[in-house]
């Protein structure tokens, strides 16, 4: 049995907001992928193969298994006891929490350095989990001007003077190409079991959520005793308890509301500790900005359900990151140039609930 | 300074076909993801954001990023010099590498293991490379009983007596799910134009096709000085130079045609070595069993391309596994009950060639 010396330096002597992390190797116990959920349609009938005729489909007796979510998941050697498992946003993949548009070390790498496991999701219908229950037209819409405005970047073609995203050509067009669409529609329910079912396979863990997966994360939480914590990054939006729902918001982005659900629902989002993170260059008032204009509703919508678990007896926190002295923020924090700080504050709100 | 010892078995003491090696660690040196390659749909006109209409798309001055492959890579510690680029075939992601569907170790960490750097790519319009510059309907089209039989798992609901396939319901349930649409026509000149572009990136490198893959592999050989070698599992059809194509070969699956190039071209493909393999229950003569009947067209054809190759002073080699005293394997190989073996295989070869 040969031994090898494998220097790894984040062993006990280096600080936990080292920038220099990932010079060291990571170190794994085991990784894979797998699909988890979903449905299967089963057609009448007996399948025949000598009706086969060129590929063209034929339903007699087939079935087809789709609205599945896809994960990838890595466990880092004398791993913490609990997993992150990462959901993206709208338009997105688990590419969201990979490497970013500038090439450097994304959530994925970073948590696996600080011993977390990571649980990587393709939602039903998205990536690489593209079978969908149901039909859907893909066209190719040029519209990266309007997410580069509603995501907060800049005001095209100008960026923000205080953003946190790199000013290269290059950067932008990775950050477009790592938009992937859907291959069905957008289902919270869909989404919502398939993740349970993961944590039902997972155990206890801590979901992060970014954007459009905020509201199934919230229903997730609802649904799974195995979530433990709930960290959100600008969600889209929240349920709320049955006659509490606040007036919907209305701004230039749209109408937005809550959602409504059972009392005893809303009540076991109490009994977990929640943080959300919003960035930098959101409206304090109306305004003509796009991105300004929709993170506003949400931001605003987000400070009613932190008021309203917390008047039920939960641990719900909304850090607006400018008022902590954390600015140029975009909606994808998580890979801005300063997502080295932005773990450093989620490494800290987990030691401080004890979940690390 | 912290140092840590890791007992990594395969270190010079283990051999290579050892079934124990996925009890060992996995050492990264480094991993992540890009996109590379694509096309720019540039709309005329000036973007303006006051046009904004509740998230409805308007073109004017707008861009859209498509037909770029998404590719996630893993180099180990100490790794070979030549790292192996995946390409799956039809209606497959990079899963088809991944953790088999019965939950063990793909190609994707038994090489890993073996000290290759690992590029697993989805191809345009595939996965998370989902944005394509050309429109996409889905629908949810249940033939799943038709694979079955043409991927050579048996004859619907029956398994073949000798096939290296769990027979588990789960297995094949995990298997139907890593199936995943295009979301735009398959191209194989985009296929091929962005994995040139990822050799540019990788530099000197291995590149290994599934199936409908294997098409774009042969030109992504012709066009990229940095392949230098190709491994094919059942590659579905192959380049003839001009004037020596095969007559099609008609069977129950349809009539099979190789692809006509300049001479020049092919002839790039004798300066490297190339090896193919094709598994089991694949007819000798004309049959009515669909996955016999498919893969003894593709293999016949292969045939051809590994003579012509081979008269035109290159190095190519089919391998019919059950000849070799292999039995039992469907249309994947690499993740059939026997993948070491097959893997191992694929590593003699590799060592064989110098390319280790």
């Amino acid at each position: 049995m040969a031994l090898v010396l494998v220097n790894i330096l984040s062993f006990g002597c280096k600080p936990n907001n080292n920038n220099d992390e990932n010079n060291d190797l990571i170190v794994l116990k085991d990784q894979g992928s797998f699909t988890v959920g979903g449905t299967i349609i089963q057609n009448q009938g007996t399948y025949d193969g000598s009706k086969f005729d060129n590929f063209k489909p034929y339903p007699e007796g087939q079935t087809y298994h789709g609205d599945h979510a896809y994960v990838f998941y890595q466990i880092p050697d004398k791993a913490r006891p609990l997993p992150l498992v990462f959901l993206h946003g709208a338009g997105q993949s688990s590419k969201t929490w990979e490497t970013t548009p500038d090439g450097r070390e994304g959530f994925q790498n970073i948590f696996l350095r600080r011993k977390y496991a990571t649980y990587l999701v393709d939602q039903p219908r998205r990536g690489k989990a593209g079978r969908s229950t149901v039909p859907a037209s893909i066209e190719p819409t040029a519209d990266e001007q309007m997410w580069f405005e509603i995501f907060r970047i800049g005001i095209w073609p100008n960026y923000f003077d205080n953003v946190q995203f790199p000013r290269d050509k290059e950067s932008l067009d990775n950050f477009f190409r790592q938009m992937t669409p859907n291959t069905g529609p957008f289902d919270n329910g869909v989404i919502t079991n398939s993740l349970v079912e993961l944590f039902d396979k997972v155990g206890n863990g801590i979901l992060v959520t970014h954007s459009q997966g905020g509201l199934p994360g919230w229903f997730i939480g609802i649904n799974s005793n195995n979530v433990k914590a709930i960290v959100s990054y600008e969600p889209g939006t929240y349920p709320f308890p049955e006659g509490e729902l606040p007036q919907p918001i209305t701004g230039r982005t749209g109408v937005l509301s809550g959602v409504e659900v059972p009392l005893e629902d809303f009540l076991k989002l109490t009994k977990i500790p929640i943080i959300m993170y919003f960035g930098d260059n959101i409206g304090e008032e109306i305004t003509e900005e796009l991105g300004a204009e929709n993170w506003r509703t949400r931001q605003s919508l987000g400070k009613l359900f932190v008021e309203t678990i917390n008047r039920h007896g939960g641990d719900a926190t909304l850090v607006e990151l400018p008022k902590i002295g954390i600015v140029g923020n975009t909606h994808f924090p998580m890979s801005d140039l300063n997502n080295i700080e932005i773990a450093d504050l989620l490494s800290d709100w987990l030691k401080e609930k004890g979940l690390d």
